[in-house]
């Protein structure tokens, strides 16, 4: 196709607000043509924000207008499934934020719901846009640390997750809604499924915070072992006041590798010889990952332009979605689970 | 004014390609419209590049054509004040990359044009719109260090000055050059202006690299004393092949701050115990600066929709100029110079 | 007592030789009086290097000369019981290194004789008296970083084990050879005892290295929950050739903490700017923790001299034991274990 | 000679304790057998601390007894002449802290009169035996980094001098008192001498601070050209309360190199996302340089146990002498001073 590519927002909350930015301030190749959400002062103030004019109540009346090319949803994960596949059934390229679906099937269906109409679907996994990131993943390729033997991958988040976040049933909670890129990252970086998983949880939070929603959990430790041999590590806080944490660390079989950092700008500071050097730290992840978000928007609308399939798709989505459940068994059975298991029960 | 702002690049070199790329990439108000450059491959291969169709050989071609508002000069510094004087006559807004020109009488002519019709002149000091750098002048602004009382502010870059930009003649040499950043920095976030400087520079590559122009120098230390009684030093080097190094460090009354480091990208690595920890650098200025590449870009654009005088103006690139100037008398005449000596004499 | 603390080193190896250094370059209250070695040469060549006379082949021996006060036992795990046992019989005070003995049965033989003699028992857990573990380790206790949630310690270290330190019939393994520390670490600086672990290991460079021992490991992940309901990851990576890497990651309710860093020494150099910044790593244990490897001997003469019990004994010998017999079961039976387990089984 | 070294201490106050602390703790070699101080309070302070018996009003005293090998003069430097020739004229071996004394003058007696009594000179430069310095010294001979082109040492430190050493006519001021260390560091590291400095200094903090010395300076900037035709800067702040500052960075024609950093300590925590990441950072000189004050100790206990002369002589005090007072003319004059017209005059 020739001319930017429109793409019409669903949902305009917090994500909603990360992805729009980037189209409008970014991705030149790209236009925010319109908005869907369902309440309306979020809708109008984030229309507002960015200048569009195009809003609308739900997906289906956006359809109905139908001036756009593509959809990125950015809403509940609960609601996944069905705008993906209301999206792709009309015809629309689809950005869908992670966690990709509830459950394997929903996955499942979303998958086929884009090869039958024949449009895109790429899933929002930023950090394989985030430069360093990018940069990590080709030296590990070209063999720069050996084979890979040990992974660690944290997501450490501020902020209580919003009620549906923390509700199992709506979005298999922090190790899927927090954790989702961790699972995408750890099997993309290492070039290998997960094949067992073992899951440790802790609330230590809740109770102060008037959390009531059953098996809510604050903190998570999964170990991992690869379909190659090679062992994983993945940790989870959330609401962690200090600030937003998304680091990794590879040893292989040459050497030692670590990607982020917990700061956030080169401004250091000391007024006080008892208190010490200050610097910031990464504070939202929308901050973290400025680049990565402008990144993977770009690369959706460059897939579009150049009739390209994405880089990253239904199936790593899935495979995320399959870790997040495999791990939450795992907890709740006090055993270790192997994804084979829960891959399997999808297809029930 | 409505709509994207129309600008005709001056210039198609490395320079020019970085603002290109601002304009193409991330400067959704801004339009890249026009390319001049004298030399045809370098004016094709950056036009072709950023699917420029508009390509000139003159500004006066360009200007003939017409259909843009402003223009970005990347030219060298020899050449700003003709163009700059004929694109502000045009009644285009000019943005104007550093040094602003040779002499302070230049530096003069360039403020009268644009004053006389009207239009906005931006002078490239984009450390200005670095997150970090805006951040730390925030902090200092607002007390968090006390009392600025000294000041080092650096700047090392890779790869020999084209000939031009290492003959005294045609550019001031690399005090102008490569240092014009620091000159603006310091007088900027120390809010004093330089009252009196002291310069020492050396040659230790020149005669092995076949420079042959007049009174090169590849290193410099210069002392500063301000207006405001505080202290300064800017460091040169240049050629430095290890990378585009450009930090800034101030003490103040009740502590001190550090801007900007040299770890170009969060990816440490380590293979060999008896090498050590592996952490890119900053390779380039473009990779170094590049928000705030962007970010000057879009102020420029941003101050024509709005019709508000930028930032960084005429009479900041001019104190730039001087404080060049003022340290090259110094070397010469291997004595402190005040900037008024220099100051005056540019009225001559 | 008064005067210097007479000290008798038994293994004259390399953890002999760091404990010899301490003794006669730093600890001015201890004397290094008599060593110990079956091995002529290695008994001879530390003896020479640190200007000892009395050289025993045999505790025997050396308790048949008897001037001195302690033993610092560096021998293999496996001699650790029988020696300890014998030393603190005939009264001497004993330093004994990690890992304490092979079995919890052991432990108790030990624990049990050095209180029927009235002998001090202190294990060789240096990191304790690390400065920046010591400090992290009030931090954490005056409440900085809120109750802690869930702690990260890793020990990677270069070079193949020695043959018995690679069977698990004389040494446990690497988690108990290598991660001695990190069991001691968590437990210290969570002020909570693990509950239940579980494990994977994994073996990448055993064939290559012409390693024929039995279940041979050389990467291990272990997931805890501690009795307080924390969540923990201990990782061990040896050999690996990058260095001695041991850092410590704490997420408290209120903040994280992070302890040791891969840096070796504040030199950074950049010579290239494709290769970027190298800096020092640590490269062994010695130098690593050398005023860890100081402050536990001087604590150590220190107790005796003050008839003061040490503050690292036999009981936190013991946990780390059974935290590496714990993951040894788990791993062996893919399934958590619980530390009750194999605390019960030590008294069969 | 066999046995230790036995040292008496000249000057009971900060300094003299961390020398003292030196040979009682960590320097074996070497035995504390005598302190000397004109202040009861302050003497007897220091001789309990350190268990010392031996106690003397006058350096006069302490010779009468003369149970010694060696002086560590650590008084205030008008009085080092007069000490230092007395105690060498005693055929004591002499330690000296820096700066050696007020004028080249009575540097040329000192070494004079150690030279007439075969007594060894060693003057506390002790950054010379920090191990990050003596690392990048030696990778800078190896030539790592190429020929030195431009290096910048700085001493910040918290705390108002004493009143002596904020007088010009005792101390020669803090281009002395403080920068001594730069001196010397930018010298050794350099390979080459000074030829010509030039000083800017400035009072910000001393009318606050009641200070009513004439003359009085807390932060200066001096620019240094080596005979090598290499270029310097040295930086000087005091009382900076944000911590011990002493860092050193070098641009060779190869590459960059920076020795030592801010932070003091690998903890790094943080508890508010809005303040962001705190680090120790390096408190008191005592603790910045703790390695160096121990090695430089022991290397003067050694090198009088070996008949050696000690690395660090007069000649390199007399140099650090040079380049205080050379930079005092400058800035007194306001124009460039060479190093000759300095020591030239000291032959007067």
């Amino acid at each position: 196709m020739s001319g930017a590519v429109r793409v019409c927002l669903v949902g305009a909350g917090r994500a909603g607000k990360v992805h729009a930015r980037s189209l409008v301030k970014h991705v030149t190749a790209g236009a925010l043509v319109g908005i869907v959400d369902p309440v309306p002062d979020v809708l109008n103030s984030t229309a507002e924000q960015f200048g569009v004019e195009a809003r609308f109540a739900s997906l289906e009346a956006a359809l109905a207008w139908g001036q756009f090319d593509a959809v990125a949803i950015t809403t509940p994960t609960f609601t996944h499934k069905s705008l993906a596949v209301t999206a792709a059934e009309a015809g629309k390229h689809v950005f869908l934020e992670k966690p990709m679906a509830l459950t394997l099937g929903e996955c499942d269906e979303i998958i086929a719901a884009a090869e039958r109409s024949g449009v895109f679907l790429q899933i929002g996994f930023m950090r394989r846009f985030a430069p360093e990131f990018v940069a990590a993943f080709e030296r590990i390729q070209a063999g720069e640390i050996g084979q890979p033997m040990l992974i660690k991958s944290l997501s450490h988040g501020p902020g209580l997750p919003p009620p549906w976040a923390r509700d199992m049933a709506q979005s298999n909670g922090m190790l899927a809604e927090v954790n989702s890129h961790d699972w995408d990252c750890v099997r993309w970086l290492m070039s290998s499924n997960p094949e067992r998983v073992y899951a440790e949880v802790a609330n230590f939070k809740g109770a102060a915070l008037g959390v009531d929603a059953p098996d809510f959990y604050d903190n998570a430790v999964v170990s991992i072992r690869f379909e190659s041999g090679a062992l994983g590590c993945i940790t989870g806080v959330c609401p962690c006041e200090y600030g937003y944490d998304a680091r990794v660390e590879i040893v292989g079989e040459r050497g030692i590798m670590q990607i982020g950092e917990l700061q956030g700008q080169a401004v250091v500071v000391c007024t006080d010889r008892d208190h010490g050097l200050v610097t910031p730290i990464h504070r939202t992840w929308g901050q973290r990952f400025e680049w990565g978000y402008i990144g993977e928007m770009e690369h959706f609308v460059h897939c579009i332009q150049t009739d390209t399939p994405p880089a990253v798709d239904g199936s790593d989505g899935r495979w995320a979605v399959a870790g997040a459940l495999a791990s939450t068994v795992s907890f709740f059975e006090e055993r270790p689970v192997y994804l084979s298991e829960v891959l399997d029960e999808a297809w029930r």
